[in-house]
């Protein structure tokens, strides 16, 4: 295979494309996101994800070669760079030798019918943060839960910090995005309940006077949480069937929504397994 | 009280000296460190933490005056500033008008010996990203846990991010930096021995059988967790009394740092409250 020459130039068009995708208006244009440093294309490599661009200096394929091999047979095209190149291309101050960019996923269901009952999930309106959407995702994976719904104005899940807080588990997420969570929901317990295995709807609010605990979290369970600063919308509320607090020691008002949803996913597996 | 005139010049000495404190360097060289933003500065003004400069804009006064006014007894100085001094000052790139400073707490132990016998409490060694100390300090004070712990190799507990994460619970937070983490456990297994109420020391590693919620955690209890990246050290773990891991599924490492910690403590307090 005869490889190009190395890329040395900031001003080459390719490298001025790829570094637009630092911007979501850019990645919303191209279709195509940023994938960056070796812990997430380790991730890429092994979900077979089909890469677009693949980047690298010379000295992260003499350190990485294997998995360089790996993605150059899932990459349209592959060039190296010069480490100031390469730099550019990076949304982080120390990237470690390799960005990729990839089409976007598609992550709406555009028919609001959830694509399987959940056992265990949890539905999150107009997720803000990318650093939560990231950590939520890989606390989703390493509890087992089957179904995570966004409503789709909450943050790109390829944003660049999502994939970095995610720890490679982005690739197998359940991941969907809804335009009307309260259809989905309503959607998924007519499902649910003609298959004979009715799914409770959990809501979280400030002021139910049950603890997440006091619940049987055994039961086909989807926990929704709000958006941090406004909380549950009152659609959303309306088609719970439970609604449970976290408590809270006085003078807290709040937790993280990404800690909350920890707890919650994380008290049904120990209700299940116990 | 006759204010000076409003500071407009970028390059004016004083706040030139206050942006140098974004640098860590700079923060431990002057003994200062920033606070940034409304909710930061309500939650100072609730403790009573005295302030060294308050800077502020016109605008957030008129929207702000009740809160101003009680910060401005608890400062040395105040200073109105134009918008784009301001904006210089804060390390956030859309400040919503007010920064200030302050000394920079106390928080090490020189003599390893902790203040109080933790009833419930943790332990962290070596906790690099801000973001997840800031989520740590909100979630301890959720929680009602009574002891913090870090080794003094951390982040900085006032690095900005820090405040803004940990949603105004810093000023209240139980936290100690300890340079010899094993000798802190030691001193506080002795003294809690000699009380008459052992404590357990829970080390958290990804091999050991029990899960976390298998253990009685009525007991006055510690939880150590280790460095993301490397674990816990072979002093810290011969400290333990136990050892606990958290349930994941195939194919994941790890939680994020943050998310574990939380998923300790409540269930601490599930067990306490049951």
């Amino acid at each position: 295979m005869n490889l190009p020459p190395s890329l040395t130039s900031l001003h080459n068009p390719l490298v001025k494309q790829v570094r637009k995708l630092h911007q979501t208006k850019e990645r919303h244009r191209q279709g195509i996101f940023l994938l960056e440093g070796t812990h997430v294309l380790e991730a890429a490599a092994a979900a077979r994800y089909p890469l677009k661009h693949l980047f690298y200096t010379t000295d992260w394929w003499q350190r990485h070669a294997a998995l360089g091999l790996d993605l150059q047979g899932q990459a349209d095209t592959v060039r190296e760079v010069a480490p100031p190149v390469l730099k550019s291309l990076a949304t982080t101050v120390h990237p470690d030798g390799v960005v990729a960019t990839a089409a976007r996923r598609q992550l709406s269901v555009p028919d609001d019918l959830p694509p399987i009952v959940p056992s265990l999930g949890l539905a999150v309106e107009r997720l803000q943060d990318p650093g939560n959407l990231g950590t939520i995702i890989r606390t989703i994976a390493a509890a087992g839960a089957d179904s995570f719904w966004l409503t789709d104005d909450s943050v790109d899940a390829d944003h660049p910090k999502v994939l970095r807080a995610s720890a490679g588990q982005w690739f197998r997420s359940p991941l969907q995005t809804y335009p009307v969570l309260s259809a989905a929901l309503s959607a998924a317990q007519a499902r649910a309940t003609q298959a004979g295995q009715p799914l409770q709807v959990v809501a979280t609010t400030p002021t139910a006077s049950a603890a997440y605990w006091a619940l049987d979290l055994t039961r086909p369970t989807l926990f929704v949480l709000g958006n941090e600063g406004s909380g549950l919308s009152a659609d959303v509320l309306a088609s719970a069937t439970h609604e449970v607090s976290i408590p809270l020691d006085k003078g807290v008002e709040s937790l993280n929504v990404a800690i909350s949803a920890a707890l919650f996913l994380y008290e049904a597996c120990r209700q299940r397994q116990a």
